[in-house]
């Protein structure tokens, strides 16, 4: 469908006050992303950002901090006197700005994360196709009571009669099914030329849209309604109860889907996966794991429970044992990692390598089929292939200034709880016996030394024992 | 309400034989503590410890060990033959002790775990303005099947007819909906004048509190019936997976009331969350977290899975990441822990302070900005601001004898791998060279090394493999 | 019952390809089995496993590598033409390979996991009692639609007029209730004289099992009827959610069972019990805890949550912390692990021992009362009763080309940080001091040490930060 007509409006500015939260409510998290964040994400298949209009009000700094990045536009609605008030503050913005007016507008709300772009897609097809001057985005809720209500002039007519709320229901109109979600399409002209006709003589002192229905509907423009498939999509969230419900929705179909492709997820419900996540066919995910972010995993591979894994890109048949927690980090094919193996941004591990438990790595690449199996921390560090790195080994990169690095080549054989103080580099096939301190380059083939020789003193335990007592 | 002159009966000597349990039944956990210690909890809204009477029998000593730090008294019931034999155990402690007979006795059962506070004291109002002689708490459950029924003399008339079993109910009394929770106000004369008259002429061969109903009835004394608000208030656990549905429930009850003030709490059906917890608004709980005991945490906190949190205090802004286990710990504002953190009791953890993977803590201050994130454990020390503690850093408390301790000075630098063997001082601004044993105080300012210089042999490696092959 | 007369044909060549998997259908796991070693177990509670045929086809070789070890035989269905197809196949394997011609044969389905042996033995006796050619095993789920329907000549008669495919049932059939599981017995010599008269003139070109019943009806034997009673019993898993649901509603069943038996299970959903795994009575399971493979678990421990245990025996009265995994370990009663400790097979960790935190054991035994509490890594290491293990001490086991070992006396007390470079002996009540490498045996009761004297340079940060500024 062409949309090169539309504009898109989010509100975006106000308090949600039930949330007892300091927080500006659209940047309260689902699906591991703000609210607003979904909405733009949604608004962005129907118009590019640069005809997207997020109108910020509370916290509008932090609002616009969290949402730069998208490239949308942000108008400033100092004082919250309503949705009417949003979109006449709106005009002023086109009016100022000179920026162009679009043809259309579809307003969104930034706390209504559910929306599909498919429901838009329908939405604005529908708006042009019944040359309407407003649309109304509507659903059926099980229970609508409580919810501003949607008339039309005969049951399935697109025409609406009125909007009405539900204090204002006559007694025969109590049972009306459909609710008005907020989301709406105007031509833009006649709804601009009508927000001045708007009043705020009411209880709680606001601009409605609501009343530019009533506005067009007088001048005989035409005002139609078109049904949201699933109630879901028009959800806004209120409390913080309703938006975590929401968040286990989301993530509950993300697994779903990926089980639908043949991914293996025990307990679907007690993952977090999120939505731009991949995994491929054959990879088994055990209960209580989390896959964030931009993570891409292969096939055949096995995550175990309580690992966290995110903006890591994992190949094809590893296995990451129980409790791993990866953030920025690159896997290579069959290689082995956990339990409780940290690896940190810039960790490349490679094909077929053993990363073990309480090990941390850091800006590292440990080559193909090389171990670092216990309890070691690799930070900025170079280590070649088939190297083994013993248990409680340690890189020293940081000399309380400077960080420094570690290089090690391949088929070194780093001792057990040795300690390599960078600047130093190990040569290929070198061997660094256990317990050294190593700050001197080591040449390939080389054995190292930095420990003391031991010296025994027989009987000392029964004479300090005499001492002490 | 004025409920200066109630005592309290609490029914806790029961074995609870569907448990399969060795352990006494009002000893198991839900929410985090013994059933009983639910029940004390809720009595003494209604009358301090010294008017409150534990009557216990099997494993009384396991019973009175748990409970005795309440303040309770304890009465032995060294045979149980029904609950009117366990009132006529505490009518004999009265008249052996000469302690105070109440006027008014409230009697609860200690497996009956979710009895509210405001119930009570509804319960002890209505029983005193109704001048009742027994006044019996009911409730309606979806289906009273099995349950002893309450007939009353007309519908809406606090007046008791009598309280039936199940098998004898009449066919017209079948759909009686109301039933005995086993919860009683009692005057208490009127009650121990008729305790002699229970009979044990029964199936059971038990003395029935029930009974008394009809006795007092006879003498024309007023017998009468109040309703629960919940059905869950009156209900006991008779089999462990009853128990562990009542634990999810209080719980879950928990989460709600925490996320309705302002917390965001995803999952919220996986934490674990103990009702004293405290948690401040804008802070976000991840799933799978356990929040234990007498734990505080601050505002704008985020605390990540899996992390286990117990008698902590939290300050603001602070991120505990993945896996952290905190027993009695302290943590300053803005300070950020783990992953895999494990801080065990009289941990201090100072304001901006960091405490990384693999990192144990006991007994330690640790200062202001100070880090210590790799591999480090750390006992029974005293570490100011600015600290940099490197990767396997380890303080030897221990010298297989006695504890000792380790100070080390503002702006410190603790090498990598070293080993600060208390007691030991390390002055202010001091640097510790990565791999040292360090027996001896280090000056402020000073460098001190303690490790053995590198010897390297070139050609080792081909020549042992040589002599090997 | 006597079920000597049965062998056993199980269906196992299919490919699954609604799971959009590269594995065989029957591999598929849940409750921590591939899907046919179920079937497998519950058809050996029938027939041993030399009368137990798999048919196998998709992934034959996989396949055969995981069930060759119950004993049964194999038999290849090269091409996959329909469940009679598979059966000709096994009609030529008897005539092939000589192997005695069981008298009654029951076909179960490789991909209908939790079929019930109870189950089974009925419809085998009841196959035998009413002397049936054919005897079909039905269910009725809440809804047939779409299901294959059988027919009875009158209501609870036990004989079948036919099997009809949902396509081909009459308007009045349309709410027949039992539909055909696909689990039959067969008099064998009935069913192999007919298997060369099926057909597969039909839509998919497929020889249907089903087809036999009408054969067989029309030579004028019994083909009858007999209804599983749970639904569950007979539900295939098509999709790997309907898979994971079946696993979960297994696991929720295993820990039900615990719990009758006097074990607490918090959560009882979010734990991963295999259904093997034995826990005393007063055992308390947390959340999220897993127990799997041949686990045996004592009484009065606690297991406490995000903990792994696989294939090990755990004594009575033990405490395992949070997040420990074990795998083929012994743990002796009252011995204390964790948080965090990672006991790796033949770990043996005696009475009142205490692992701790950042712990790794393999191929160790560690005596009574003694203790690994921080960052160790014991690899390849017999040590005695009482001896106490300092933080970060690691045994050098692997020297780059074998393994060797490390022997402890009781009593001996290991500094912490100290490296023990095997092959090396610690005798009885030695001392081995902080931060020491030990290269040669300590006989008993001496001190060993193996580190550096320390050196102190007065004033050295500052004329450093004086040469680099």
């Amino acid at each position: 469908m062409d949309t090169t007509s539309f504009g898109i409006a989010i509100m975006a500015a106000g308090k949600g006050t039930r949330l007892k939260s300091k927080r500006a409510k659209v940047l309260h998290e689902i699906g591991g992303r703000p609210l607003l964040m979904h909405v733009i994400a949604a608004a962005e298949t129907v118009a590019p950002p640069d005809r997207i209009y997020c109108i910020i009000g509370h916290h509008a700094d932090n609002v616009r901090t969290v949402a730069v990045s998208t490239g949308v536009h942000f108008v400033m609605q100092a004082e919250q006197k309503g949705t009417g008030h949003a979109l006449q503050v709106l005009k002023k913005h086109f009016s100022f700005t000179g920026q162009k007016v679009p043809q259309h507008l579809l307003v969104l709300s930034g706390d209504v994360p559910l929306i599909r772009p498919e429901t838009l897609q329908q939405m604005c097809s529908f708006h042009l196709e019944q040359h309407a001057a407003m649309t109304i985005l509507t659903a059926v809720p099980p229970n609508p009571t409580g919810y501003g209500r949607v008339l039309r002039k005969s049951p399935g007519d697109p025409e609406v009669l009125a909007i009405v709320e539900q204090k204002d229901l006559a007694p025969d109109q109590l049972a009306t099914p459909e609710i008005n979600s907020g989301i709406y399409c105007f031509e833009t002209e006649s709804l601009f030329a009508n927000l001045s006709r708007l009043s705020d003589q009411n209880a709680s002192g606001e601009f409605y849209l609501t009343d530019i229905a009533g506005l067009l509907a007088a001048e005989g423009k035409r005002v139609i309604a078109i049904k949201a498939d699933h109630i879901d999509e028009v959800l806004g969230a209120n409390t913080i109860a309703e938006m975590m419900h929401l968040d286990a929705a989301m993530r509950l179909a993300t697994a779903r889907k990926l089980m639908a492709a043949g991914v293996t997820i025990f307990r679907p419900e007690t993952t977090v996966i999120d939505s731009m996540v991949e995994v491929g066919a054959d990879t088994t995910i055990e209960p209580y794991v989390q896959l964030l972010g931009n993570t891409r995993i292969g096939q055949d591979c096995r995550i175990r429970s309580y690992s966290v894994i995110q903006n890591s890109t994992i190949g094809d048949g590893v296995l990451v044992r129980n409790g791993c927690i990866l953030d920025s980090a690159t896997v290579g094919r069959c290689a082995v990692l956990g339990p409780y193996s940290h690896l940190r941004p810039r960790s490349d591990i490679g094909e077929d390598a053993h990363v073990g438990n309480f090990v941390e790595t850091k800006n590292i690449r440990l080559g193909r089929g090389s171990k670092a199996n216990h309890l070691n921390y690799l930070g900025d560090a170079d280590i070649g292939a088939g190297v083994n790195v013993g248990a409680g080994a340690i890189t020293c990169n940081y000399d309380g200034v400077h960080k420094h690095k570690t290089t090690i080549g391949d088929g070194a054989f780093i001792g057990s709880d040795s300690t390599l103080i960078a600047p130093v580099t190990v040569g290929d096939g070198a061997y660094i016996a256990a317990g050294s301190s190593i700050t001197e380059d080591v040449p390939a083939g080389a054995l190292a030394l930095g420990r003391s020789r031991q010296t025994t003193k027989p009987g000392w335990v029964a004479s300090r024992k005499k001492k002490t007592s």
